[in-house]
């Protein structure tokens, strides 16, 4: 009898025992309505080396460098019901800006996910890989002109056979007032966007070490007459290469094409942009864009794919350094080639285009930018990376960046 | 002997659950000065279907609506010690402002409640019950006029025969310049106000399923010279509909009365308030305004009051919906009929009023509004709101909106 | 071998109330990533008292006072590997401003502490004392003309001889834009600042109950042209008393020296510091200051000295207030004389010196400020403070200012 209290006792401890280690993961447990706390921190220096006398007379002299804190976010997310989750994300890095508030809907039978709140909106691998994941210090310019970022609007969500087909739909506020999203390439003033993507992993093989990754998005955007953009040379402490405002806008709709790949330690991806420009009157000019990046861990690390979101994760080191005497952590070599070519909207000036420097043929010029990157994963939740790049204005000519982040996430 | 150790075994066994369990609450007890985190994210689309020609012409073509996040507030409380609780709370809809931040000061005898620092003044009923359990999506105007919101100062509450009676009284600085405080109304640059609040419940029976709550307030503001004023029509994201500038004022005094009740699953609440300003020179005109609200929950929950605080609280349904199959929520249908009335500003134009917009008539004149609601919580801690809204500008005609607001709190 | 069992259930259950009971303590540690959330909210009421006609004519009049949240501070700490801490704390007391947000890289090996990120430069005791722990309101004019406060940057730091002496040296870039750090006197358009101090305590006996510290701190400022200051006299809401701009500035160089003494209830400090401002034409002008405080508690708490950091900590009452009929708390009282001295640059004027209020004379004057203090500390996290200041202004006269702070940590 005895040992059958004894047994009785064993179980409930155990029972305990598991409570205890289940509250000890990345989780307050202890809130039934909170279930993460966290953050990122990435500090940014940037060092101009060199710069044409062109780029210098008709853009900034000296171009704009300098340290600042890339990204400084705090969020907070939970559930309220078993099919209803929320997320509030804040950025501090300059003032108070919304990242990620949103309500996600799901697991309500064939229904498909439905986020409505602020988010990104479903356009481009780079932009959906989280700012913590991506492999150089920049997204490209692809990413920052055609991608919208964070917007406010609903979106349904769906994966297919698997997780071999997913597919994500939106519509989005694009003049949205409370708080302003993501500096990205474009401000439109029109009303809704809508967005949809769908991606496949065509092979996913070995727990992620073989991936090839397919993806296509359309976005289609209203204005209300005005598109202005402005896009720096994936340097984001310095001034816009490319900027002006285009006129007589109606809408424009874009098409995008993914690739991208892992092989064991290797990883590649690229992206193929076109945006047509519909105007009210005169020509409809077209910018297109493409990028293709590669990258190797030096120390064996896979870069980890999600089948159903369609993007990429965080690294972790096989062998952290935890201190002197441990493991290296990761190493990464990286690399990427990345152009955009406004030059069909030089006709547009003087009447359907204002250059926002110099003439139309600087202001609206082809960019390419070349960048060799370094990164260090010492443990899973930072990094240190260290980027040249090299950008070429077809207009005004070369200038040349040293760039550095310290990152750390919790 | 074997059995006492087992016996002094289980109960440690004991201990330890029961402090897991106790963990487990709504709460982070683990920190000892901060007992809680939360927040709440409130997601409003507005549609203005139709504004008369009036309207458009004189306040704006078209009217405003869209998308906002009405409020996105995060919260941090506790006590540092057992008489001394704090409490942050900011919005971060709009940039950063404070709302609830202050230290409160109790259980010191006879001492009464003591609250020090930026805080809702006691003033009206449907101000005071916050915005997460308020029926409709937007306060009455009879609040947003009368009610000073948030201000800094110091309060001091006490109830009487086992809250029979409830008393709170305070002085705020009404031009205190450290973050701005949610809209209101009235924007006076006075230096303070005095405020005071009774309330009893005339009736309290069976846990609040038979309740009579009956209230008075007073008010008194200063002002330096200027008492500006704008009010929307119980739509947030839009114009306003009244709205100007009293020159030569000195001060003002406002009078509340409020009567609320709950009968089973229905309730229904209505406020007057007159306020009776006082200048240095010419007329002392008055405004006064009232409104009846009433609602009734379709699955039978009852709308919860506090004795002591003399306010509503959070609605948890019956049979919550947790899943496909569950149960339904808790669905109320509400209604509320609302009036303010500036006419007897009029005659001080044009020496001692300025419209904001058109002629003395249009812009201080009456407006009556008519809300229908409907709610869903499909859980305690979500909800969903649909509000139809009629509103009649005297001088200027009507419009018609649709409103629907997403909200989850943590 | 039922006893074995019961020795090893045993074993396990004390194992499990041991974690339990770390968990208790004032920290988060189900988070693996952060280990500590926290703020501070301080309250501040100032009065005018009195103000000499000249002061009121020339600066302001009637000269600012009123209430305002003082600090209103969040943070989260924590750590990602053994040897790499973060830290993120904002100030929302006016608007969202960056405070502490760093790594800290330490424990490898000699390697020394290193600080990255945005931080206090190590110029001053009384700067690098917490706002929690200062014995009066506001840091003396000292303080805030030569201590640049929070700035983007890295720093050095080790102790050595068991912490007998402790040094710290850093470069920090003094035009980071991203978020305003707490203000300072001084707001320099350089490049970067240099910075070091060295500590040590001369004496060091019975836990604290006795020290004598020494401390020396050098800072080099670089300049775009312009040195602006101004000077609050030691009430943060009020006006500047001395201000100015001095043009055609190239660098300054600052000598900073600190004295403090702990004996048993009583302490002391002071400092000294001279700025040398070398200018590209005409006089290179020196400012210097200094300050003696002393405090002394008449409950017999002891003011806690850290060796390592070289200054104060948190005060813990002997006999906290926990209630009615418990212990008084701790109960202080403290005194300061301080002295700035810009009458030369008075001769720069009108090329050279630019005054924001009156004449060079008036603007850049001799400012002394007598400060009273009285302390009570119920518990260790909280403190209500008042200060009576008499502020001399050499041009302009005198003001007398009654302060009080009501300040919770948590």
């Amino acid at each position: 009898q005895q040992s059958d209290e004894m047994a009785a006792l064993e179980e409930r401890l155990e029972r305990v025992e598991q409570e205890l280690e289940d509250a000890e993961g990345d989780e307050l447990p202890w809130d039934q309505y909170i279930s993460e706390l966290g953050g990122r921190v990435q500090l940014d220096q940037t060092f101009n080396l060199d710069a044409s006398d062109d780029l210098e007379d008709v853009i900034s002299d000296p171009l704009e460098d300098g340290a600042e804190f890339r990204r400084l976010r705090l969020y907070v997310e939970g559930a309220v019901a078993p099919w209803l989750d929320y997320k509030v994300q804040l950025d501090f890095a300059g003032g108070t800006e919304l990242q990620d508030v949103y309500f996600k809907i799901h697991d309500l039978g064939a229904f498909p996910t439905t986020k409505i709140g602020n988010f990104k909106q479903p356009v481009s691998l780079q932009e959906l890989t989280s700012s913590k994941y991506i492999t150089l210090m920049s997204r490209s310019m692809l990413t920052d002109f055609f991608s919208p970022g964070h917007r406010t609007g609903i979106q349904f969500s769906k994966s297919f056979a698997d997780e071999r087909f997913n597919i994500a739909a939106g519509a989005f506020n694009s003049n949205f007032d409370s708080g302003e999203a993501e500096t990205t390439g474009i401000t439109s003033k029109g009303q809704w966007d809508i967005s949809a993507r769908i991606t496949t992993p065509v092979i996913y093989r070995n727990d992620g070490r073989q991936v090839l990754h397919l993806g296509g998005s359309y976005l289609h955007r209203s204005y209300e007459d005005e598109l202005e953009f402005g896009l720096e040379p994936e340097v984001h402490k310095t001034d816009d290469f490319v900027a002006g405002t285009i006129l007589d806008v109606e809408h424009s709709n874009s098409f995008g094409l993914e690739l991208a790949g892992v092989l064991g330690p290797a990883h590649l991806q690229g992206e193929y942009a076109q945006m047509d420009i519909s105007r009210t009157t005169g020509k409809d000019p077209d910018v297109d864009s493409w990028y293709v990046q590669g990258g190797v861990f030096l120390t064996g690390e896979i870069r980890p794919y999600d089948k159903g979101d369609g993007d990429f994760g965080r690294v972790k080191p096989n062998s952290p350094f935890t201190g002197l005497g441990t493991g290296p952590g990761a190493w990464e070599l990286a690399a990427r080639y990345s152009t955009i070519d406004f030059t069909d909207v030089q006709d547009l000036a003087p009447a359907g285009f204002t250059p926002a420097f110099g003439t139309a043929e600087q202001a609206a010029s082809e960019v390419d930018v070349y960048t060799l990157g370094l990164n260090w994963y010492p443990v899973a939740h930072a990094r240190w990376m260290l980027n040249v790049v090299q950008a070429d204005q077809d207009a005004l000519g070369d200038a040349t960046y040293i760039t550095t982040r310290f990152q750390v996430d919790f």
